[in-house]
């Protein structure tokens, strides 16, 4: 249950972590500025499908962030990372529920392993990771800032009942990432979930590119509104 | 032909001006940061249908640009401001050719009469502001970044043959505004003319509201562009 400390650089530390939630391990790592007090805030990042909690865009995002002062948490989605069948053929696209119990079993360890204040929470992830953190986000006050994107609102099949219900639930400000080429998730599609959003304090970004090829200067606006939001 | 001083704040001069072009007097006003060097770049303002050269949210423009160390210069449109016969009703939707040359003069003006260097240009224009603004950003190698939207591609009427060309022609890097509720230029229509600009270094920004009701994020995220593209 105790935080393992598995990287440590000039100015950021990693650890991981494994929550156990209905009685499943749930593997995570926690990042943190290196000397310095606890940080005011954490970010959750929640990575997309086929990917997990160590892949380089989510470290790149946890480096970008522990940098401006905040406390990053991942955990691998169900059937991604370190929590793969070894004979799986493909991805699942998990159960929203599940993906939510998994978070709050590792925000609960966090709480208690790492000393983690968790009443200003952030959360960062597109694609699946905006599908999942919809039902993670809707109607808890903890989160203060979102980036989403990249997701429709028929995740994970038409009509998308749950994920349309969440997306009108959200309460904190959300910044929306588009990629205005993306093959996948077609502009308009990503156009119908930003506008399902129920709080108005929303903003839409749109950058030429295919799925998930968003680029740096989409990035540093997604820690500039966090930092902006969050203070941490 | 020369600059008359019509405010003068801490931080911030304003001139006025007239050029004339195709023998008609073109009034314009220039801010320019007070106390410092010949700014390195200078931002040109296009205001929209009914608007003029000094309205609030031009002159708002022109501070928070002169604040950060750019020349600001706006000129009313043809039949726009001080240029409106005193009989009319409406305002019209100018020539593009028109505008063109209007920006033309007032810029030899202030090349010669405020010793200007017109090597480094920007531009910000809304609404009709981009629609005039394209036609004289197209193929224009001296402007750098551009603050471009709440526009569509069938200005002043259908086709647009005009716009859609210097669209294609765009050649800088563009941040381009939408507002999400906009009922004059429904956002749908907003994207069509995003996605018609020749340059692929783009970026789109929506925000809730109707037309031209842009957030101060909004437009502080546009002096942040200009500033990053120019480095006035």
């Amino acid at each position: 249950m105790s935080l393992v400390l598995v990287g440590e650089e000039s100015d950021v530390t990693a650890h991981r972590f494994t929550a156990e939630v209905d009685g499943h391990p749930v593997p995570g790592l926690l990042w943190r500025p290196a000397g310095r007090d606890l940080p005011r805030a954490t970010v959750l990042i929640g990575h997309g499908r086929t990917s997990h909690k160590q892949t380089a865009s989510v470290v790149d995002r946890a480096h970008r962030l522990a940098g401006r002062g905040f406390a990053v948490a991942a955990i691998d989605a169900p059937g991604h990372g370190d929590r793969r069948e070894p004979d799986a053929t493909e991805w699942p696209r998990p159960d929203q529920g599940r993906a939510v119990r998994d978070w709050h079993g590792a925000l609960a360890l966090l709480h208690d392993a790492a000393g983690l204040d968790l009443d200003r929470l952030g959360y960062w992830g597109v694609s699946m990771g905006t599908a999942l953190g919809l039902a993670l986000l809707a109607g808890d006050q903890r989160f203060r800032a979102a980036v989403l994107g990249l997701m429709h609102p028929d995740w994970p099949t038409p009509p998308g009942a749950r994920i349309r219900a969440d997306a009108a639930a959200l309460g904190c400000p959300v910044l929306f990432l588009v990629n205005w080429d993306d093959q996948l998730v077609p502009r308009d599609s990503a156009f119908d979930l930003f506008d399902l959003l129920g709080n108005t304090d929303k903003r839409l970004a749109a950058y030429p590119g295919d799925h998930a090829q968003l680029p740096d200067e989409a990035l540093a606006a997604a820690v500039a509104f966090l930092v902006e939001r969050l203070d941490p």
